[in-house]
């Protein structure tokens, strides 16, 4: 017999940007004599940094030679990349990782929802809300996140842990009293997408223990942890406790501007088990069936990010666009928003202003401003009544966001 | 709760590579003084040609200046390569296809797995036999292969054609009287890895009858069709009838050297209809949940492939490999071998002589030859008694390889 993957149908949304798009298309035809800012999409928009385009050529020279092509490379990732990884991510924190550990990928987005298949259907998830979508829409198409309740606006097998306000956007896990304890999988984004928020190393021991006690697994997303400018922990693993319950997901995409280049890497410490199963073992056999590595090419650019000049490069662009969330922020506090994250994040969450609802506040930016932001009903539930505005522009716009902010909304 | 996946464990072997390299290495050790040559694993060992070089700088230096950088691309490929791709590879020879159609991705391992989540874990899937064996795995890993049966040698869920000297190599679909008629998912790759054989129109649209008759769906796996010579289709959508039963998957990866480069494409149209729904919107939603799209200078690189210069180059590439094909199948059929495949191919697919099984003809290859093959059997039961050799080497060791097949087989 043959029938259609059944869990697609059960997806909602996912139209977040579409429907973006399509109300500041429909602004722009109406208002073609004003000059739209987009704060909406988290992309980057500076160039790749010298030492990763001299890499790159370099790269490309190889391959056009018989002595120095490379055809299939190793399943995991190079040997050069991964030495870097190591050295520079984890030994440079006082954390010790095996080269067996790391496993280079396209980019966090493939593994941040690939990761599941690891485990079987019955097994729980939890997400903060808001979120970024791709871990539920994934959960959800693979049949483990239930139907879609109207009543509670959540799927029926996903549980999801508030972050607003009242918890600095950090949410902490239940106690062991509480109904809410479960044993599942855990995913936690920090610095986090969409509030901007970062946890400090007590917050996220509390996770370690909790998912240690409880035999759960966290999906850790540190994919901005290039953003952190405090004395936080850049990696779940500098937590005591966390190789027996965390793996960790990581990306190039926000740290040296490769969203267009396509690189990032997966760490499972060899002490996580699960069902008695090591679950970095079952991770190789899933990735040499599936994949067939990363680009030579973008792998020589991804070792370069971390060379003596690159990681100065790579800096100067984190500054330049850590520099725009403090303007944008400083104009918003001005106007009196309660405004989150921003520093150690390229992301800024904003409540609206009387309790107004997200979208009617994004039709009043758009109206008003002629600013694109994300209206935070978009990333989940407890969205509502934020919005989320970007950093990754060129400083003029970030300017001029922030004079027109500061003409509309100033008090 | 939280549980593994349960089917990983069903996954049987999955180490022929692995093995094949053990006994080489042993093989060198003891025999230092020898020089082995390899003709085994099916990797690519020319440069990338110059277009495709030139190219790639280009892209390289557009990611160097804020005005030319790009950051994510589209979920399913740039549309210059998309066009470039129904141009050269579609309209050339025919066939009409919509950019909507084409799915561009990171070579067809990846999708030649991922395409199994758009059907129901219920769903029956066949394949031929001896097989690619990435079909048969990821469907294990996801549930869909059942358990493996000692007795039978297969798994219990998948059923498989025979492919071997009698019919040429290539299997016809059952009448609709025979009790093997079913509806399911069927996996057909030609040219085949790893027999070599190409199907003509007459025998493939035998196939594509029974689909549509059955409601069957067709996975067609072309990554070879650069290696055709004589007149025979290149694409499955060459077929009357093919827009409503089969989904197409192709690669850059043997056409024009990207086995470290990475790019393919899946081509689903959007007749193909399953349950109602049409297959296309269903990859389109999975693709962009689950993958920011290919890197910028990997879809140039593509694109280079077919400019006019580019085209020439790469025929020229694959005239070297094809030639290597002929010296190594002159060699073994003037030794009295019976060699399938090196016409339309880079690969040779080989009797054993005198029944020797697989792995016993391997050794001796390899002690009286010093050459590495690959053991039939390890791409399924039916391969056993067969061997496959590769012609993606170097003309100087086909040549030395032709040599030493002459000196120890020769009648």
């Amino acid at each position: 017999m043959i029938g259609v993957n059944p869990y697609f149908d059960r997806l909602r949304g996912g139209y977040l940007f579409a429907e973006i798009n399509k109300r500041a298309e429909s602004f722009r035809r109406q208002n073609p004599e004003k000059r739209l800012i987009s704060l909406g999409i988290g992309d980057v928009t500076r160039p790749l940094c010298p030492e990763v385009i001299t890499a790159m050529h370099k790269a490309v020279d190889e391959m056009s030679e018989g002595e120095t092509f490379r055809g299939y490379g190793p399943y995991f990732g190079y040997d050069f990349l991964v030495r870097a990884i190591i050295d520079n991510d984890y030994a440079s924190r006082g954390v010790q990782m095996d080269p067996e550990e790391v496993f280079v990928n396209d980019g966090c987005k493939s593994d941040s929802s690939g990761i599941l298949e690891l485990f079987s259907e019955a097994t729980s998830i939890s997400v903060c809300d808001p979120v970024y979508p791709v871990y539920v829409d994934a959960a959800v198409m693979t049949g483990r996140g239930g139907l879609f309740d109207e009543n509670i606006g959540a799927y029926s097998r996903i549980d999801t842990f508030q972050c607003n306000e009242d918890n600095n956007y950090i949410p902490t896990p239940p106690d062991a009293s509480d109904k809410r304890a479960f044993r599942g999988l855990i995913f936690l984004c920090f610095p986090n997408n969409p509030t901007g928020a970062a946890i400090n190393a007590e917050k996220l021991s509390a996770w370690v223990e909790y998912a240690n006690r409880t035999g759960s697994v966290i999906i850790y997303d540190s994919a901005y942890e290039a953003y952190i400018s405090e004395d936080l922990p850049h990696s779940i693993f500098e937590i005591e406790g966390a190789r027996t319950c965390a793996i960790e997901l990581r990306s190039f995409s926000k740290t040296a501007g490769f969203t267009g280049v396509r690189c990032g890497y997966t760490v499972i410490p060899k002490e996580l088990v699960c069902d008695g199963i090591v679950l970095r073992n079952l991770w190789a056999r899933r990735q040499s069936t599936r994949n067939n590595g990363v680009s030579y090419i973008t792998q020589r650019a991804a070792e370069a990010v971390y060379s003596p000049a690159g990681k100065e490069q790579i800096r100067e662009t984190i500054g330049y666009y850590a520099k725009n969330a403090g303007i944008l922020k400083d104009a918003l506090v001005s106007c009196g928003f309660s405004v989150g994250g921003g520093v150690n994040a390229p992301y800024l969450w904003i409540r609206t202003p009387e309790k107004t609802d997200s979208w009617s506040f994004f039709d009043r930016m758009l109206e008003r401003c002629a600013v694109v932001v994300t209206p935070g009903v978009g990333f989940g539930k407890a969205g509502e009544g934020y919005f989320r505005v970007t950093a990754f522009g060129s400083r003029e716009t970030a300017e001029e966001a922030a004079r027109r902010f500061r003409k509309e909304f100033a008090k």
